[in-house]
């Protein structure tokens, strides 16, 4: 007999540029495959970690581009190769999710799926295992699509919202609510609103479904995605497996996820979470999740020694000695022979400065 | 016949360990064998290149300690490597002096000896050779020990001062002048009342004699350091100079030969001389002396964009790319995995820094 949750796997989607943490994360090595906390652990590595006794370690699938292959077997040696799906192109997360599903379905067909960012930071591990069991333990008897919602802490302008129906109680005491919209990033006026409001949550970006029913939303909502991975099933496991999907893959229209089904589909819930969740999309949001000294500097590195310095984050971990004196919020960070020193308070500027 | 000029010989003293310009300048690569100014040549080769037509090639000798004989081979691989002396310990410029002094001497008991640091800078190169050349002149037919004193522009407390004796037109038709006495580098009122008269001038640290002159002035002033450096005159040349100079030199007291020499011997002169001098001192003189932007900042590397920055001196010669927006007046530096940030009002404090 099968373990308990032995139908659970873990879909990583770790195919992203992140061009926000210039010159700490590049295109070569974007944030996910980052120590970027100075833990010792990548941002990829800390999800696989986080996911521990909830999907059984060989359910683990990781999605990304064929360019961070080397990394992502590097960093996860646990992972079986076959498990690793390379996307030949980005094609935003519907194709990505479309290919992983049916190729998830096609060796379990009773499979129940968490679908995760790899490049997230998440304080309370504890209770996210909870939350996620209890997700998982929902979509293994019902059609849901479940998506995570963080319980805002702020008027965020940075995330994308979730608006949920509170009404109805049944549906609270499995610790889910259906979903009335998905809205955009807000202005600062409007996230002010939405957070003054309890139905108002944060898209964390990490779905829970069992294969079944993705597949069949896929099917709905997006047929000519789904038609191209689901011709593909006599070579899911195969020699040509890779082969097919470079021909057929880069096929598939450019869509998310979100767009793609999560805004069309009638089975959306979304299940309200409060374990530590941040995207970390900027080095503002870094600095605020960091561990600070007395004066507010967040310091990834060896031998920084800081004077007359307040509010700067420093990334320097190829440096082997650094000094900063008399420096105010501001971001420094040197990767690979290449070094940025700026203002956090410009730090949308970054991508311009990085593309010269 | 000799050249013209064929007993003129050039001693550069290139032993200094340079710790202000931390970490461009290090105990292992000090300031001396760098190219600060980004200009292809480090500030020993620039001192060689500005003797060219006053010193026969074959005339230049290096003093400088084990550590560094590599890099002076490297960068000046036309000198022999015989005359390239190298100190088993640090004693300070008389006992450097005097073991030189002697080793020309018993090569060539005619010599006339100008004598430099190796980590200055000279701008006007063709005014240089004309002061050095009037200098060399009046020291081949003279017991005069000759100092070239720069003309004071600003009143600058990082240098020492030489008072001359304006008062016996004949020396002033030979461009010298006896000196009254030697300063001290001056507190700031101090150094005003200096630049008020023009009886004051810089120690440039530039000396002119002949031969016979400075072994004279150092048997009669510094007796117990000639001895060790006379009674070695066998060795010379030979395979067994550097295991002598070995043993014997560490017993040399540490003095300078301005103590030891110039404020005691009785023909001591300077030689006025306006050629763009700088001893390069701090990080906040080699931005007064380098090439600056419209902003003021003087950069020195490759690929530096600056976004409202001023005022700031960036030495990133490692690295590929360099970014830096909204600092003002800071200085920047990186060296083999060494950043330094720090405002240059507290350039003084790098000996500090680099200390931890």
């Amino acid at each position: 007999m099968m373990m308990k949750g032995g139908h659970n796997h873990l879909v990583i989607m770790a195919g992203g540029v992140g061009s926000r943490f210039w010159p700490m994360s590049t295109p070569e090595r974007p944030k996910q495959f980052i120590d970027v906390m100075g833990t010792g652990r990548t941002f990829l590595q800390q999800t696989v970690d986080r996911f521990e006794g909830v999907v059984p370690s060989e359910n683990v699938w990781v999605v990304t581009s064929a360019a961070y292959a080397d990394m992502v077997h590097e960093q996860l040696p646990q992972v079986p190769r076959q498990q690793v799906l390379l996307e030949p192109c980005r094609r935003n997360t519907a194709p990505c999710i479309a290919y992983v599903a049916w190729r998830i379905k096609s060796q379990d067909p009773k499979a129940n799926m968490v679908v995760s960012p790899s490049d997230h930071l998440v304080t309370d591990v504890e209770e996210f295992r909870r939350v996620v069991s209890s997700a998982l333990a929902f979509t293994e008897t019902s059609d849901a699509i479940v998506t995570l919602g963080m319980k805002p802490t702020r008027p965020e302008t940075g995330y994308g919202y979730i608006q949920a129906d509170l009404s109805a109680p049944s549906l609270r005491n499995k610790g889910v609510f259906r979903v009335d919209s998905f809205k955009e990033k807000p202005d600062l006026a409007t996230a002010k609103q939405y957070i003054r409001h309890e139905a108002y949550f944060w898209n964390s970006g990490i779905f829970v479904w069992n294969v079944n029913t993705i597949v069949n939303a896929l099917r709905i909502y997006a047929p000519e995605i789904s038609v191209i991975f689901e011709d593909l099933l006599p070579v899911y496991g195969t020699d040509d497996e890779q082969r097919r999907i470079d021909e057929e893959f880069p096929k598939c229209r450019n869509i998310s996820i979100d767009y793609a089904i999560l805004e069309k589909a009638d089975e959306i819930f979304v299940m309200p979470a409060d374990f530590g969740w941040s995207d970390v999309g900027t080095w503002g949001s870094l600095i605020s999740l960091a561990q600070k000294d007395a004066n507010g500097n967040a310091v990834v590195g060896q031998n920084v020694s800081l004077y007359e310095t307040s509010g700067c984050m420093v990334h320097t971990t190829e440096e082997r000695r650094v000094v900063i004196q008399g420096l105010k919020n501001c971001i420094v960070a040197e990767k690979d022979g290449t070094l940025l020193i700026c203002q956090l308070s410009d730090e949308q500027r970054i991508k311009e400065f990085s593309a010269v």
